[in-house]
């Protein structure tokens, strides 16, 4: 788990004071900032870097991928003498993830491929700062970070991945494009149904479940909220549902989606929701209270995108998805794969 | 933050396997236990200390105290040439508390008293497990250890107090009598009222309190649940409401249950129901539902504790109270000593 963590409108300027203690001499801090930020001169003015600290901007367009942490990694070894005194991610769960990734590996040899699993990582990480700039992910509290790798879309999950310190301050997701702010969202309100229904849920992963879910009711579907309540009470649903499923697994809906994401590069949030849409068999209320809040907010949800898939790419899509087990066995419990063969699959996805 | 937990019946288990990358050779474990434990020999044949490792049963019947923590300091340093490798507190909030104070005064000079405060510990405690075996206090979640000094009753505040690991384990909360069941229980309740009623209230601690409320009223006033649904919920409860007040405050039972600790060493659980069930002006309708609570557990609280209570002493137990100064602020605004009065808060004892 996150074992510090701010929250409060405003408090990122508390991160100069933060970084201060783990500043080591000559050692720089690398920011890894979402590019969307990179004509807000008002913002990045309120970034201070000192000596060497450097900026990077960040695409968030695609999927985070382990060939682009390794090329981190080797810009910032052959460009500094000392490993960095922190790395500090801004933005999105790609950029999160990015972070998160590049502090592990810094500190571990080889690719950050070879450490997409569970508990492969052997060195503990350079410090590193999550601070989300969009909420729903989880990315800034979950213990994992999920890459794109030669062969699979899969996370390091280790007790090192998790972040040293958290910065929640629900101001800087003003100005969130409403498209993304949904489908974002939404990947906690899945998250949610997902744990809140899976055969592995227990009594922790259930009330941190049960708050985020009733969290993005009020957000997504009440009309009581001011716009600064509403961001504060996203961001915490963010958190409290990467952890729910910490503690638990996603389902149907994350491991079709990670299919979806390795073979089109669909971004997670919007993949999300493509699938979602489709699963009443196994999500009936939630799909329909999902359907509510994208007509409240009149939401487009892409349509059609495996219509022209080679039946090659089908079939890498169906590998991908059906290679979660965990999910699976989560959503559908042991004898999952009576119920979900590659047939089903192909015509869950032939309908998105 | 505590940054590592397993949650789960009989997660109690894994204790060894965590302790295992802790291990420093020749530094022993030095486990404090609640001396209910005393004559329980299953539980504690699953305690494997190994080499040097010491067991120590503490009683819970006194709150904790700053020349206690002092005391099994000088006696680890007497006993043992190295620093343990770690301290493991299995107990209530009494003995989690002292596990916490110990750990951090093995590394820094002085008397506990000297730290009772917010971020006067300098130099990192000793690593440190929480094992609760009673829910409620949130002592296992907090960053203070609430002790009573030779002048106040405060905690020791500081990013080192938390825990490194919590075990949370809801099997070990069976067999806790029912009175103290209720009143530990009834910690978390008027922790949340406190903390949902207060001005220092924000987003992040409102869903944490939300949550435990919630699960509160579900355990003490529903019908639905199983003995061992209701203890791992209470468990939850407890580590909710625990973060709740870490990222707000307590406020008028808390600052009332202080003063009777320290005057007459009323435990804190049952002190904060004393108090309580007299607060109808501060929380109406949250008395309204603790009456239901007494009543439906058929609960006696004590009467009458303060009327054979010297002047001085009267004057002691009203001086502590006020001295909680950030109590007052959360619960009743800046203005604060307006509605408080000395004369008030002893009409106010005069009717425990």
């Amino acid at each position: 788990m996150v074992p510090k963590v701010v929250f409060g409108e405003g408090c990122f300027d508390q991160l100069s004071t933060i970084l201060t203690s783990q500043k080591q001499e000559k050692a720089p801090f690398i920011y890894l900032v979402d590019d969307t930020f990179k004509n807000n001169t008002q913002f990045l003015d309120r970034i201070n870097l000192r000596f060497n600290d450097k900026l990077l901007f960040v695409s968030a367009d695609e999927e985070p991928k382990t060939r682009q942490v390794d090329e981190m990694v080797k810009n910032i070894k052959t460009e500094f003498t000392y490993l960095p005194s922190g790395i500090i991610g801004i933005g999105g769960g790609t950029v999160m993830d990015l972070a998160k990734a590049v502090a592990i590996m810094l500190n571990n040899k080889g690719s950050a491929a070879d450490y997409q699993g569970w508990d492969l990582v052997k060195k503990k990480a350079v410090y590193h700062v999550g601070i989300p700039t969009i909420s729903g992910t989880g990315a800034e509290v979950s213990r994992t970070t999920v890459l794109t790798g030669p062969v699979r879309k899969l996370g390091i999950n280790s007790d090192f991945t998790p972040f040293d310190q958290v910065v929640l301050d629900p101001q800087l997701t003003k100005g969130v494009p409403k498209n993304q702010w949904f489908f974002t969202g939404m990947d906690c309100f899945i998250h949610c149904v997902e744990s809140l229904n899976g055969t592995f849920l227990n009594a922790f992963s259930q009330s941190y479940g049960e708050k985020a879910y009733e969290l993005c009711l009020e957000i997504f579907l009440g009309d009581s909220l001011s716009e600064e309540e509403s961001r504060a009470k996203l961001m915490m649903a963010s958190w409290h549902g990467g952890m729910s499923i910490a503690y638990s697994q996603v389902g149907v809906a994350h491991a079709m989606s990670y299919g979806l994401g390795y073979v089109l590069g669909t971004k997670h949030g919007v993949g999300n929701c493509i699938v979602f849409q489709h699963l009443k068999e196994f999500y009936p209320k939630d799909v329909a209270l999902f359907e509510q809040m994208v007509a409240k907010h009149n939401i487009q949800i892409p349509q059609g995108i495996c219509k022209d898939l080679t039946s090659d790419q089908m079939d890498t899509m169906i590998t991908v998805a059906l290679g979660m087990v965990p999910l699976w066995e989560n959503a559908l419990g042991t004898n999952w794969q009576e119920v979900i063969t590659p047939e089903k699959l192909k015509a869950l996805y032939l309908k998105m």
